[in-house]
This record gives structure tokens, C-alpha cells and sequence, in this order.
């Protein structure tokens, strides 16, 4: 059977601030990725996040980032492939721990905002990214997925590491005809009809094509797709895909609970 | 053979910061206290001080600390137990992760400064640490021992959460007939003349009994001794102390090498 | 005429992090006590909420805190005095740069949360931030006032000091004999019923009198009412206490626009 | 008479962590760049540097950073034009309420590390400081100079914005034949004969021309030579610069003092 995950940004508010509607958009995902206290989330939320998600099963996968609280780690930084495996580590323990505490695992890794940009792109980067994820898994635990950006650096970083990825992909972007993805600044990049992101959605997951923003009919692998549970509108959106998946038969799960 | 430990607080330079002389100090202790990026360190410094650990066989224990970088942990700040339970979890969690990837064991956690201070005095602070102890563990691992104060709420707090626990001794500083330290705002807290300093810490750890401040003679546990490596006058004690405790047959060594 | 102003806590909003509704309540106040970076707020907000301010004639104040974002300076700090005076100089500082740039003048100084509660315990600490107000204080500008809670070191301090001061009262709060707050771990602290704080408010303003925890008329001075616009509640309060002012003929303004 | 200041970066230590010879190398410079808080320096070190600088008749220019304490405010961020003229008005007013407070005046802003590599080749930026600099100077007072890399994109913004500036020279840098610095990672971008870097400054300074990285002899215009006080190799050359340039007739002072 065709299976697909939906995975989401979770555990981003920090002390006093919420940011979010992770108690809503929860039981509507598969995948959480996890702020891990450098551009957003603390311990506390970390803490109560890790306890959201082992209740409605979802499973949990570290969100590393640049250290910008300031900037939400959506800047890039000139961090350099020492610094984001340090900063990896550091990261993907801290939330470990927590899981650890609630009797869970650690499923993947997915860096954030301006770290998973970079590494897209930057094949030093993505191989410290994946070091990070082997080296710090213990002993005779399974080694979390990297997931990545689909056709990235990212990618082909996992498969030189041999560590296990999936490929993401999002509803509401335009590709190139290499599978990257089209640019923000382009025209054309962000698909703004809800019903073909929905429809494009499908077929990737099911076909594994896409049509490329200059009418190419594209290889792309869709194991997993990027949503957002920020207002009532995502959160709808969320709903329509999920229900749209299951009725075309595709499975909605996380790929480590395969 | 009786034996003591020695510990020292390591990897707490931050960024372009250096602090302390890790390099100096760490031949010659046996135990290492690692800042984990709350009040000191960061993540490209706990690579580097696991690593110098590694190299040098000292045993490695976690050093979770307030968030109060500015103050170095040295303030007393009102968190509350969930808080520090939190802090801990998360401070633990990223140190492990650098163990993990240098193939090491956690040894201990030993909180700093004002959290030790506070913890030391509140049972209820003491019992979040054991806590986060006791649950960031992976199955299947030792719990790593908690580095207590003498006669504190710390150590009773070990003992009902059935961890194992490690009994710290200062040899500059003077104790109460009650077994707690006298504090450094009354006269005669700091033993400054440094032979009598050594005398008494050979005899905390051979014969378990110290002269308290009131002239009395009382019973103190003294598995591990503070020391410090911050300048050339410290680092000469921890050669002193360390040469009269082996020349008075004591062995020199982590406990959890025992 | 009798005069009030209603002051409210503005400009908490950090980088991606959104907290309060300040463009709902600052029609209804007349000063903002704006968060100057150390325990909320960041250069972008500070900008933002003095344009803000200007915009609704709002007289302006600095909020500095303790550097607590994690705790959101609601949490006691060990800081001394030295510290608080530095803290305080460099936050006044910073904010009153952006008020250069609006062509507009600072009007008060209020320190936020443990800060405040602090220094109106603590005649050192409030004598450091008042250091900190006259000192930073452009030559040929007027001193800002000093927002205080009433009866406390800080209004005593200020009087040391020589420099202007508002005496502020909580509409929702019970008073000691002697004028100071019952603690809110003590029963009756809190005034639920708003119709009777609303009544006490205005009775503190006009007659400069309040009822006490134990029944006695105390003597009290009410410069300044502090409000919240975090909620609906909130701000529906704040329209009502506004409104009761005005209908008992109290003018409502800030004291520097006297 | 020729005149010519020397800059130096100062107050760059951090709550428990010091860095650099503030002390040795204040005698030998006339302006300081002091920090403010965000990549380097905190409150209780501004205030204290401030009162060296002012011991020592040192010319004070605030030194404002990226928010990167981890990095030392040496990686490119990629902050917007509104964001850096935020954090530059926020740290110019903190830097100048301690001034204030001495009794001194603002005379000068530069730009660290990453700021200053970025705004010198970005226009937006280097508007946005000269935007931050204008704008945070109160009524009445002189707008400080804007301390710019000789031949940047700072010196057009500077003219731009009809603001007074200082052109700046690396004695120790080589220059390309438009008068821009040769990267550092091209062969021949730093001199490291020290006589011919002193030849080279004496020469920059009286005759306003230097030979470019290609032999070709440029203009250049130099106000103020930047040097070090890190160590005691840095602190020698310092003292020989301005041997070399008082034995060569040329007078160093800070611009603003001329």
C-alpha cells in the first residue's frame, strides 16, 4: 500500500510566548519535528510537546537550528560544517532526553528554517547534519531518518552516510525541472489554488511526478509532506489533504512506524 | 583500599571566551563537571572537552546549570522544580549526545553554582535533579551517580530516589558541627593556610571525621574532592593534595571506575 | 482637578513571538511601560511600539527587567546593585534612542516584574535604579519620573534621590495596615469582584484612601492605576475603570503631560 | 599638521569571561570601539570600560554587533536593512546612557566584525547604520563620525546621509587597485613584515597613497589605522606604529578631539 507521511513544526512557543496551535493540528499529523531551544521552544515546552505527541502517537523527530531566538533561525548564518554538526548534537540530545524520560524514540531529524535551506544546497553541510544524527544515536538504537528536502544535498548526503532519509515535499511549491525547488522570489513558485496543491499532492505521492513550473512532467519521491498548523486556514488545509490522501487509498503514517 | 575522587569543573569556555586551563588541570583529576551551555560552554566546547577527557581517561559528568550566562550561574534564581527538572533534562541530554558520539558514558551530574546551592538546601529542587537523572537515562544504562555537598538535602535526595550518589568534601572550607558548610559570610569559612587544608581532607577521606568550626569532632563523608584549575596557585594544590592523599595510601580515582 | 494615569505593560512581542494586544489597549492608557529587550521585547518591537505610542499620544517609559527571556523577568534574580544600576542604565539607554528618533522625550522609568518586586523591598536596588534614571538622563532634559509601587522602598528611594516620582496603585489588589500589598500567597489578596475594585480605585484616586486587608482606612496615594490589555477581559476592565474615572471627574492623563 | 587617530576594539569581555588588554592598550589608542551587548560586552563592562576610556582622554564610539554572542558577531547573518538599523539604534543608545552618565559624549560608530564586512559591500546597510546613527542623536548634540572602511560602500553612505565619517586603513591588509581590501583568502592579503606594514600606514597617512596588490600606486584616504591590544605581540606593534608616525611628524589624535 502507498504510504505518506504529514509531518509539522511542533514545540516552537519559548517561556512566556506561544506560538502555534499544537494541540489542534496534532492528532491531523504523523510526523512532529521538535524545537530544540536555539531558534525557538525551551526545555519546558519541549518537556510538555514530547508528552502531546506520545499521547495522540505521533511520532517525534528533532528540529535543530541555527542559535537566532532573535530570528526565529529563518536568517542564514555563516555557520560553518564544524559548527552546524556541534550545534546538531547538542540539539537532537537535549530533545532525546526528553524522549527518553516518556519512554520514546527518537524517529528523525529535520533541520530548521535557514540550517535546512543551507544544507540543501551545501553538501558539507548536509554531510555534518547526518554525522550528527549517526554519531549521536546510541548504541544499539536505530539510527533516526534524515529528512530532507526532496532532490537536495540533503539527499545525497543520507545515502553517502547510509543512514535511512525521507523525501519531502511541499503541497504548495512549485519545482524546477531538476526537482529543486522554485525559488520564493521567482513568479510561479508558490501554488496558491488549494485544490491542485491538493491534486499535485496526490500524484506525487501516488505517481511520484510532478509537473515542473515550465510544464515538464517531473521524477520526484514524496515520502513525506511539509505542513503547518499556524492559523484555522492551515489547519483546514491540513484536513482536506489528509482526507484527500486516505480517499485515493494512500496511507497516512510515519515511515518509521512502517 | 580507601579511595576519593577528584573533581573539577570543565568546558566552560563560550564562544570566542576562553576560560580555565582544561588542558593543565586534567591530568590531574579524575572527574570532569562539563558546563553544557546554560551558564557556560557550548556546543563546539563540549566536543573539545569530551574529547581531552577521552584522551586523558577522566571520568565525565554533566554540569547543568542556570540559564544566566551574563551571571555565570552563580545567581540564585527562583526557578521552580518542573523548571529545573526541565533545565536538567535538556543540560544532561546534550552532554550525553557527545558521550554518545565519543563512545563514553555518563558518570555523574554535579549542578552548579546557585543550582547547587539551592539544591543543596531544598529537598525539592534536589528531587527534580534525581528525577532528571534518573529518567534521562536510556534503558538498559547505568544511572550516572549525583555528585552531592556533604550532609546535604541533595544527598537525601539521592537516597530516596535510590540513585547512586557521590558525598563531595571541600578541603578549603570549614563545616558546621551539623556536617553543612559554614558560610562564607561568617568568619573562619575559608581554610586559607593550605597544609592544614590537605590534613583535614586526608582525614575526611581516610577517617570520615573533620574538625567543625566549633572545635567539634564530626563525621563527614568524603568520596570526591572540589578542585579547582582557574589559575597556577590552583593548579599547584590539586598537585599537593593529590601527591599527600597518595602518599598516604589513598587511591586516586573516579568511583565509577571502581 | 484630580488626575490619573492608567499605565499597561507594552512591547513584549520577541522576533517571531507575538504576546499581548497593544494595539487594542493603548487607545485606553496613558502611559506604556515598554520592554526594553532584557526580559521581553527586541530593537524591531521597541521601534515599532514608540511609533505606536506617538501615534495615540501615549506617554512613554522604560520597562527594564532582569535578563530572564526564559522566565520572562517574572522570576527573582540574585543580581546586586551594581548590577541592577548597569542593567537599568543600558536598557533606559537603549530605549530612549528610539524615542530620539520619534522626536519624543522619556517620560517614566518602571522596572518590570522581579525587578519591581525586588526594589520595593530592597532600598539598595531601588536606589540603583534610581542612580541609573538621573544619571543616564541627557544634561538640560528633565529626569524621568519614577514609577513606584505605593508605600515602597522605591517611592522612598526617590526621595533620596530628589527625582520626580508616580506612586502606583493595583485596582485588584488587597493593601496591608501599612500600605503595602498583601502578598499573593495570602488569603484575600486578590479583589475578584471588579465592580469593587473599580469602586476602590476610584475612591483611591479622589480621596487617597483605601480599606485594608483588615478592615482599616489606610491612607494611600494614587498617581498612577496599573492595568493589562493581554485579553478581552482585560481590556474590557480597562474601558470600564476609564469610564468610572472620567463619570467621578477625574481627568485621565499621564503625569509628564501635567 | 597631519593628524591621524588609531581605533581599537575595547569592552569586549562578557560577565565571568575577559577578553583582550583593555588596560595595556588603552594608553596607546585614541578612539575606542566599545561593544554594546550583542555579539561581545555586556552592561557591567560598558560601564566600566567608559570610565577607562574616559581615565585615559580615549575618544568612546559604540561598536554594535550582530546577536551572536556564539560567534563573536563574526559570521555573516542575514539581517535585513530594518533590522540592522534597529539593533544599531538600540545598541548606540545603551552605549551612549552610559556616556551620559560619565559625562561624555558619543564620537563615534563602528560597525564589528560581520556588520562591518557586510555593510562595507551593502549599500541598504550601510544607509541603515548611517540612518540609525543620525537618528539616534539627540537634538542639540553633534551626530558622531561613521567610522568606514577606506573605499566602502560605508563612505558613499555616509555621503549620502551628510553624515561626518573617518576613513579607515589596515596597516597589515593589502589593497586591490580600486582601493577595496584584497580578500583574505587570496594570496597576499596580509603584510606581514611589520616594518613594511608601518611604512606602508606612514605613508597612507601623510601622502593619502599606497602601492595596490598589483603595484600599481592608489589613493587612499586614512583617518584612523585599525590595531589590536590582544596580545603582547599586538600591544608591541601598536607602541611602534605610533613611534613611527609622531617620529614621522604626524600628530595622532581622535577626529573628533581635532
Amino acid at each position: 500500500m502507498i504510504r505518506v507521511d504529514l509531518n509539522c513544526d511542533l514545540g516552537e512557543s519559548f517561556g512566556a510566548y506561544t506560538i502555534g496551535n499544537d494541540q489542534e493540528v496534532i492528532p491531523l499529523i504523523t510526523s512532529a519535528n521538535v524545537a530544540c531551544g536555539y531558534h525557538a521552544g525551551d526545555a519546558l515546552v519541549m518537556e510538555k510537546t514530547v508528552a502531546l505527541c506520545k499521547e495522540y502517537g505521533v511520532s517525534i523527530g528533532a528540529h535543530p537550528g541555527y542559535p537566532d531566538l532573535m530570528g526565529f533561525g529563518r536568517r542564514n548564518l555563516a555557520a560553518n560544517a564544524k559548527e552546524v554538526y556541534a550545534y546538531s548534537v547538542y540539539q537532537i540530545g537535549a530533545l532525546r532526553a526528553f524522549l527518553t524520560g516518556a519512554g520514546m524514540k527518537l524517529a528523525h531529524v529535520k533541520p530548521h528554517g535557514a540550517m535546512y535551506n543551507m544544507a540543501a544546497k551545501d553538501a558539507a553541510l548536509a554531510d555534518a547534519i547526518c554525522r550528527a544524527i549517526r554519531e549521536s544515536t546510541p548504541e544499539g538504537e536505530e539510527v533516526p531518518r534524515f529528512l530532507c528536502l526532496a532532490g537536495s544535498e540533503m539527499i545525497r548526503a543520507a545515502e553517502r552516510a547510509g543512514i535511512p532519509y525521507t523525501s519531502e515535499v511541499f503541497a504548495d511549491r512549485a519545482y524546477e525541472d531538476d526537482g529543486t525547488l522554485v525559488a520564493r522570489s521567482k513568479p510561479g513558485a508558490v501554488i496558491s489554488d488549494e485544490k491542485v496543491a491538493i491534486q499535485r499532492s496526490v500524484r506525487m505521492v501516488k505517481e511520484g511526478r510532478v509537473l515542473s513550473v515550465n510544464g515538464k512532467d517531473i521524477s520526484i519521491r514524496a515520502d513525506s509532506i511539509c505542513v503547518h498548523g499556524d492559523n484555522a486556514h492551515a489547519l483546514e488545509f491540513v484536513r482536506q489533504i489528509r482526507a484527500a490522501l486516505e480517499a485515493e487509498g494512500v496511507a497516512v503514517g510515519a515511515p518509521s512506524a512502517q
